[in-house]
């Protein structure tokens, strides 16, 4: 998708809450909305969303002088959601579909999103919120079916403490049969978004093989990305991307993916034909 | 209070609604965004909220030249709440305590605010929230002292649709005792804030005299006022300002004024110590 003009002032408003996490000084914080108000004539409209935010958190990054304001918030929802996991296994393996149980962990662990003007209540109340939540797009059984048809998963992470989630779910794929599976992290820090070091600290490397995307933006933008990652976006059987970034970068792809996200704005919201709020897991209809 | 940094997306924000309620250019909508986010660097800070709106808004008359894009949706809120005139009139009598009854209707008739980004559920459900809603803050017992010992009260009207909620809480004060009321419109049209036009639509004329600001901010700005209302303003036994504009433009007066609004955003409900959506009839604290 496209920047909607209602992209924009969430662009300000994020802007600004990046540079109250960057640093105290509130004259810096002036300059970061200035500095990104003036940028917004000069968009394109051609942009994707999450380019738009790459562009604005350059600025943010350049005039706070701190590149990745959400380090703490980020080490501490890694913290939070792994001592979940062992709640998180129990759920699982108790449900009468484990795999579909973990799907919805999934998908609802893409709340923990600092990007969106969205509050989910926690990362303690999520399971309860995921095990009550109906999968409002459901393309569950294709993507049994496609899995079932795979033999390698390209798994394209979104946000720190969400993919403890995203880990539990690969480990119920391994359930089902022998898969070659890589993770994808973002190749710098931005927002709250999962780095190499995020999925090293949630011990992903014992499930999956980690791969940065080579690409900075909170999302996949293809063109941005490195060789390697390109290779396997294209070899792989069945991309499964979380969020709404990877939404957002993919939606007009002619591909095989799976789009598990929480709806988490309106305008995404509105594209989907869902409310906000709403728990996604939709093969790609490009 | 002067403007906040949050105070900033949310103008793009409205820039954008108002755009949209202006045209259906698209192209226009984004000169809009682009001119009201280049006019951001050069907002002093010492300017009270409704004073960036005044700026924005002007911009986007000069811009889309629609000087009063809410039109419609005033003339169609003054029809509504006029519509519910006898049952607001009914619910009063058959009340307990009128006065008050009627004061909770008026706070929660500013509701009717196109502004913030705060939906209340349509007027028709308005009597059920007032009388639902305690007050917050509730400085009624000094209210009615003071209406007691007064000759001369300033209503400081805010939104279209609201006024007819504010003409109820008048006839009220006149059951109380003879009184000089004065309602207070804006000069021009701004927002879905309510001019002489939206007065005399809902018949205020009948119960109280309706004065202009002189100003054509969403507020009530002294130093852009006409003398007459100035007049007014420093010979008024009690000052009733309604809503959040009022509230922002009038917080630091020392005076004998008593804010009558519902919180509509988190600056403001942070600032009265409440939470958004909360009910407030305050003395000011100046």
């Amino acid at each position: 998708m496209r920047v909607y003009l209602d992209c924009l002032p969430c662009l300000l408003r994020q802007a600004l809450e990046a540079a109250r996490a960057a640093t105290e000084d509130e004259n810096i914080h002036r300059r970061v909305i200035n500095s990104v108000a003036a940028m917004i004539p000069q968009l394109s409209s051609d942009l994707r969303p999450p380019e738009i935010a790459q562009q604005g958190y350059q600025l943010i990054y350049q005039i706070t002088g701190n590149s990745d304001p959400f380090r703490q918030v980020k080490v501490e929802s890694n913290r939070e959601a792994l001592a979940l996991y062992p709640r998180l296994k129990e759920v699982v393996s108790n449900s009468e579909a484990p795999l579909l149980t973990a799907c919805k962990l999934a998908i609802i662990g893409n709340s923990i999103d600092l990007a969106p003007n969205f509050d989910y209540g926690g990362i303690n109340n999520i399971v309860g919120t995921a095990l009550a939540s109906p999968l409002v797009i459901n393309d569950y059984q294709q993507f049994v079916h496609n899995i079932n048809n795979s033999r390698h998963i390209l798994y394209l992470g979104d946000n720190a403490g969400e993919i403890v989630f995203d880990r539990v779910l690969i480990e119920e794929l391994r359930q089902i049969k022998e898969l070659e599976i890589d993770f994808v992290v973002r190749e710098r820090p931005i927002i709250n978004d999962a780095t190499m070091e995020d999925a090293m600290a949630v011990g992903m490397d014992r499930v999956a093989r980690i791969v940065s995307s080579g690409c900075d933006a909170p999302a996949t933008i293809l063109s941005q990305c490195s060789s390697e990652l390109l290779r396997l976006y294209y070899s792989a059987d069945v991309i499964i991307a979380k969020g709404q970034g990877n939404y957002e970068s993919l939606d007009e792809e002619p591909d095989n993916i799976f789009f598990l996200l929480r709806a988490k704005c309106q305008i995404v919201a509105r594209l989907l034909r869902v409310n906000v709020g709403d728990a996604i897991l939709q093969r790609h209809r490009g």
